[in-house]
């Protein structure tokens, strides 16, 4: 039986053109973070089977592809009849990148600097059932800062992540911003106490989804008394929703400070966001931050101000993140201050993707140096390396002979200049340029053949 | 039981600074293969594990890490009471950048160019005894050209990686070059028959290990004739080592050349490697290719011209290669030419600490912005955005308070300088900027702080 060549169910081989584009995308990423003072971080693909579980529910658990013991420690698990998914396997791949850094803050704590700001692009494997859009090995592209309290975290993450999106071309997005205690403070002057507090956060994050009608009906179905939800949702409603035409900040901030009072954690909450609001004002963020008290985000463990990023033009988001306490400390047992944000490598691909936002008239390869023939191919291979030593991306055809196959294999590689230096133009000093979009051809001397590429390029 | 907050055992977390010096080691990689047309490939780190095993021997296999079955499908072979490492895995992390290349071109052989020139730096994964210098996880770098039997390949290939030790800075390297077929032909000459041309090879190869005594040991051990062991030792002899003073690849080609008389395979293998040189003589290999007649890597799947990269300097090498015509087809059945190069990456990481080549005065970060306290905060913020959008790297304190603290932070990260912007600053509308190394400071107008920066940088 032959082997099939597809890769594995659910994983993906990325040819140039989806690697370069891939490759675009997170050097973009890179230099923003680079520029904004963040550190690259490196963690292992495969992590000890007891680092990864129970960290993500039991659902996750079952989605982390396990890596089979060996030798004798597997023979002594078959032996014994009680093979498990657990019992069979000592390691796994990793799930995410959040496990990771706080396993490395616990590790090297007294190696990083007092306030750690790390990136961290990089795949993740999930073993969910693979479908449209959904992969079982996908990049995660992770920042935070680590050890500061201070709003000047949230100002500078949302920073970054406005920064590259604008630097990628992303038109008319928001990054819808609330906080956890301010959302704990109006449900308090609404009545609903603290244990059913996530019902309450699960249904209203589902505003999107199931509009207005379907997040009361989802709160009274999830047991909330009517009174409070009478009292919450004039609360939510009377906020201008970001997606408002003359939307603003400070009206939503006033609004919510009278809805709260004296509640002391609401209060707190509307001062940071106020101060974020002021540290973001001379920054790429500036004109993107949007207060919206429906943004609830699911999980549980945000403990301040949280964010995600949305648009109009598109359905979802395309990432999210917030300051959460408890979470880097999980292997050290201690609270730790900390605030992240995931931004969504993948869908931000998909988008550009769809919208034709990748420039890909650019191949990569500014020229094709054609080889005439045997007598004049260390000529060219020589021609090449003079156009690389000026910092052209040159490559050389590799087999003497017809012009046609040569201009092919250029077209094939989208490549748009092809150099010609055959007998007349290597006794003559000169280099014969044509670009392949026009079929225009001029005729150059050698020595200036760089310039002229570098001019025709442009 | 608290958990282990290490890596698993093989496996390596790493920091910002080593990062910083991975990125940079294959940015240079990156750009001087991009610089000569070659192509980016992404493939997945995990395979089927029909797709991986049988291609690297019954020790490769062994060492594949293979992924547990999931669900009904794993119960299954846990209740048929049947589990092996094979029946109870069917996936597995990729062994080598190879397989998975050959696989790639039996899938899409249709859309790639018919000349397929590709790089890919990624981690492999081999589940070998984890020892000093000898990781689970490592990266490799393989350079490929699929397609095309001409010199130009094996000229470009090492053009390239010449091209990128220099840039590395690395001295005194030499790129060792032979021909498998040259070295068949010696054997023809000497009277080895070719069902013992493997075992031959593998005793030429110690030469290094066990010195020319050793070989002949090694040679007539292993049954070879020793007539035959006495006229090949003085041909390989008579070659000037690499090493020598005054060697010339012209006078070792003329010694090998009366040797092989007039082998026809022997003639042709001559001939493709003075055509190599004469391809090579502008590029940036031209003064480090070495033709070595007992350079003969013991891979027995080498076809043509075979290549290590060696220095006096330190042991072993770093990177080796060569033609081989039966790997890429073996998915689809069929010889596909094809030159390749692995260059080591992890070696190359390790000489470079070990030499102290990595410029780790550059941490990234240009300057650090302090914070003076609440008042001035956004202020300090806003001008640490102005210095980015001058292309700087600027990180920001995030706690206002002592300056001590916030110097003792930028010290943690081998940030140069400081920028420091009290409420006397912000009324002048100036900035201080201190020199960390020399505690210099300096006080210039906010308008110029980007341009003075930039100036005191260089």
């Amino acid at each position: 039986m032959s082997v099939s060549t597809k890769p594995a169910s659910g994983f993906r081989d990325f040819l140039p053109q989806d690697m370069r584009r891939r490759n675009h995308v997170a050097d973009v990423i890179t230099q923003v973070f680079e520029s904004y003072g963040f550190q690259p971080l490196g963690t292992p693909c495969v992590e000890r089977l007891d680092a990864l579980l129970g960290k993500y529910g039991e659902e996750g658990d079952q989605l982390i592809f396990r890596i089979l013991k060996r030798g004798e420690k597997l023979q002594r698990v078959i032996d014994s009849g009680e093979g498990t998914d657990v019992s069979l396997a000592d390691a796994g791949l990793r799930y995410d990148l959040t496990v990771p850094l706080a396993r490395v803050f616990a590790e090297y704590r007294n190696d990083l600097p007092s306030v750690f700001k790390r990136y961290q692009i990089a795949p993740v494997w999930r073993a969910d059932r693979p479908q449209r859009g959904r992969f079982r090995e996908f990049f995660q592209c992770d920042v935070d800062v680590v050890g500061s309290t201070s709003m000047v975290v949230e100002a500078e993450v949302t920073a970054a992540l406005a920064d590259i999106l604008k630097r990628l071309e992303f038109k008319g997005f928001r990054i819808h911003v609330n906080h956890r205690q301010l959302l704990r403070a109006l449900m308090e002057v609404s009545g609903i106490p603290e244990h059913m507090e996530s019902d309450a956060l699960i249904a209203i994050d589902k505003l999107d989804k199931i509009g207005r009608d379907g997040v009361v009906t989802e709160l009274l179905g999830r047991g909330i008394n009517p009174d409070a939800v009478d009292k919450l949702m004039p609360i939510l409603d009377d906020a201008d929703s970001p997606e408002t035409e003359g939307f603003s900040n400070q009206a939503v901030l006033e609004h919510l400070e009278s809805a709260i009072g004296e509640v002391e954690s609401g209060r707190t909450a509307l001062d940071e966001l106020k101060q974020l609001l002021d540290f973001a004002s001379g920054s790429p963020a500036a004109d993107k931050l949007y207060i919206d008290p429906y943004l609830a985000r699911g999980l549980s463990y945000y403990t301040g101000p949280i964010f995600e990023i949305r648009s109009d033009d598109f359905p979802g988001s395309i990432g999210g993140g917030g300051r959460y306490d408890g979470l880097i400390g999980m292997f050290s047992k201690q609270d730790v201050p900390a605030c992240g944000f995931s931004l969504g490598f993948e869908r931000i691909l998909v988008l550009m993707e769809e919208r034709g936002m990748f420039d890909d008239a650019d191949s990569g390869v500014d020229a094709l140096v054609t080889v005439f023939n045997e007598a004049t191919a260390s000529n060219a291979i020589n021609l090449t390396h003079e156009l690389r030593a000026a910092g052209l991306n040159v490559d050389v055809y590799t087999t003497p002979g017809k012009y046609k196959r040569q201009f092919k294999y250029a077209d094939e590689r989208n490549i748009p200049f092809v150099c010609l230096l055959g007998p007349d133009e290597v006794a003559n000093g000169t280099v014969a340029i044509k670009n392949m979009k026009t079929g225009d051809q001029v005729s150059v001397s050698r020595s200036d053949a760089a310039k002229k590429l570098i001019e025709m390029r442009a």
